[in-house]
């Protein structure tokens, strides 16, 4: 598991120059509510974890209004509650769900693209790779709790995910649009929906855009089950449970095995598309794109 | 995109060295009945091309009697259209399709193949690679409307496309049935045919050379969409105009990614795959095979 | 064809090899009873073999009392077999069936794996791999008529066919458990399912350890056809003879073109994974608990 090892320290070093991100202060936890029946919650800012030690499970909830965009210091947080749950052998599993209502997570934040320094987007792209890296490669049993519409970024952190429990509101749509703004999803991105989905749902999917509704979503395979909304989280735990039966080190290199070549793509070109996201978004004719998206977006809630 | 400029000039290579083909002039563009519209439809002898440069479409008819065999010639008025039409910024996409009745086109020229020397297998060979990679790495949206039997050649032009629309006949059949003949079908048609219906399916239908009627068709895969024969020509418009509607760039970075690694194996090992298309097909057991097909052939004619 | 050469030359090595293993002496073939018909049946101790020459087919009864474990005896004696039918130009086509009740291949035989040396594991690892391999690259076509369960070593073995034909009995289920075991499957096997269910479907079954009964087997494509019991020999048999329908050199050139790589992947890494294996299987952890496993079969026999 040298690879993973190596991810983490990687992770790490990021997670130290965190120091120079705006931002709020990061890691301190505090302690929740509850208390009487062993468990004890705790929180950053934008991420809620409520620990349940006996089950070997947490569930973890983006809790950054209103839509779980993905700031930097929203990755910055989430990465390190990640990576706390991930060094305590008390956890073996984690449940990924969203606090904002009809949002499971808009996607990169379009005020980190717009209008910033080559500097800035390479710290950006940076941490959305390795977000993705961090869950993708994760030790632990994911299950993402999909309980709002998932696009973009959203459907980054959904698809690292070991499995994908879509709630039936047919509002809750789930892929990557990215053409539909101009933009190309990363070759990572792609290489993690073609696993999931196949090469030719994907080509299809990615140059058109698509955001699939749930029964679409189920049928070409981009989450593995839909069920009332009122059933998510019970049925996210019941699947968690059935994946805890599972020995974990014998998953783990399953697991390894199965997503190691995908990540050792991104890892290997890591610098190359960093260079490329940042030419490409520093482009005038990107720039005024996304400009008017976000100014669309403002005039909406305005 | 230096890959799409690189095969370019590659096909352009060609093309001026197609002053040895045999047949007659190339590329001369022939002014159509119509015209009140706004449209001017032209012509090679061989490939009708029917342009609606407001929707930024054209559409473009093989019309290679009486089967849309692939001869040199046809494949060099079909590049030389195509390229006239990538090169051209009013065209954005292009559906093709057949005006020969019954047939899609019935795959590679038999008479190409006998009893001729290993210079014109050589340049055969090159021309088909070069008509799939064209094909397959066209900036342009490229719509299938398949209105007739579409085996081994005819389902290689069909299989790089964006979209395969298929007339709901049940003698129009898909395929590669290559091995039926004897022969084999080249890796990167093979890798093509992986793509779109799965490594398990091709290497199903690639062994047993198996041809698909449209419900078949469309459940493996190998078709997008079935459809009333007259009903072929305006479903593949409308789906042309879904694909209209995204973004030129982003889209054909996308597909881009989609297909480079595919399409690069061959350009990587296109010398190779002539050398082993010319020894294999120069074989007299395969010789003995296709002349007595083709025999077989003008007897049913005659 | 170099690859298979050199895989039978391998093949041969091990086998001559096989002088060292402990057992019965091996391929001292055996008159069978019948033989009005023309046809003539031999047997190693535990491989049945009825040939129909006429019909260029043979089938091979695994008879390795009580479950087919893939113990070292059993596999050479196999390969054996299949080696004899591979240098027979009559026989095109072998049919691999089990001559035990209820049981396709109960999968690696533990005793094999329980505190022996290293040596030991090393030879049975490569046995392992020789059987894979031998049957993944055979020029001839396989057919799997499992008429019983089929978990891990018995699965490798149906993942090597070209079809698999599934008895329609809830109690035959097919897959690769090792996860559940406390084990991980071998890459290429891992490959060798991807390649036949896809990748998203394989992490899944290969995380959880899942065992297919026929339905699902069929759903997730681990099988090709779900029969009645009784008419299992009859639908191989027929599948069989519309793949002997096909030229065999085209068929067994697309064969190759299509297993290549995967066969490839695990020749480059042959004594990487031999010595992965061992390592692994040496551990205490590891040993304990296939200990305790092999016990508890005991108990259930006893």
């Amino acid at each position: 598991m040298a690879l993973a090892v190596g991810v983490r320290v990687r992770a790490r070093a990021l997670l130290r120059a965190g120091a120079q991100f705006r931002g709020p202060v990061l890691g301190r936890p505090e302690p929740a509510a509850g208390g009487g029946d062993g468990t004890r919650r705790f929180a950053n800012l934008r991420v809620l974890v409520e620990p349940d030690p006996a089950a070997g499970v947490a569930v973890m909830k983006l809790k950054s209004p209103p839509v779980n965009s993905l700031s930097l210091e929203f990755m910055t947080e989430f990465l390190i509650s990640l990576e706390k749950l991930e060094n305590d052998k008390a956890f073996r599993g984690v449940v990924i769900t969203s606090d904002c209502p009809g949002v499971f997570s808009a996607g990169l934040d379009l005020t980190e693209l717009c209008g910033q320094n080559p500097a800035h987007y390479t710290e950006y792209w940076k941490a959305v790779q390795e977000l993705w890296l961090r869950l993708f490669l994760s030790n632990m049993v994911l299950v993402a709790a999909i309980n709002g519409v998932c696009p973009a970024g959203g459907c980054l952190m959904a698809l690292t995910c070991d499995v994908r429990v879509l709630a039936d509101n047919p509002k809750f749509v789930i892929g990557l649009q990215e053409t539909q703004l101009g933009i190309v999803a990363p070759f990572w991105l792609k290489d993690n929906l073609v696993n999931t989905i196949g090469h030719r749902a994907s080509e299809h999917a990615l140059q058109l855009g698509l955001l699939f509704p749930p029964a679409e979503a189920l049928q070409v395979g981009i989450v593995d089950q839909v069920v009332p909304e009122d059933q998510l989280q019970s049925t996210a735990l019941s699947v968690m449970a059935r994946w805890m039966a599972i020995p974990d080190h014998a998953r783990q290199l399953t697991k390894a095995m199965m997503r190691k070549a995908t990540a050792d793509s991104l890892i290997k070109h890591r610098d190359a598309d960093i260079q490329n996201f940042v030419n490409f978004i520093s482009r005038d004719s990107i720039q005024k794109t996304l400009q008017a998206y976000l100014q669309k977006l403002k005039q909406k809630k305005g």
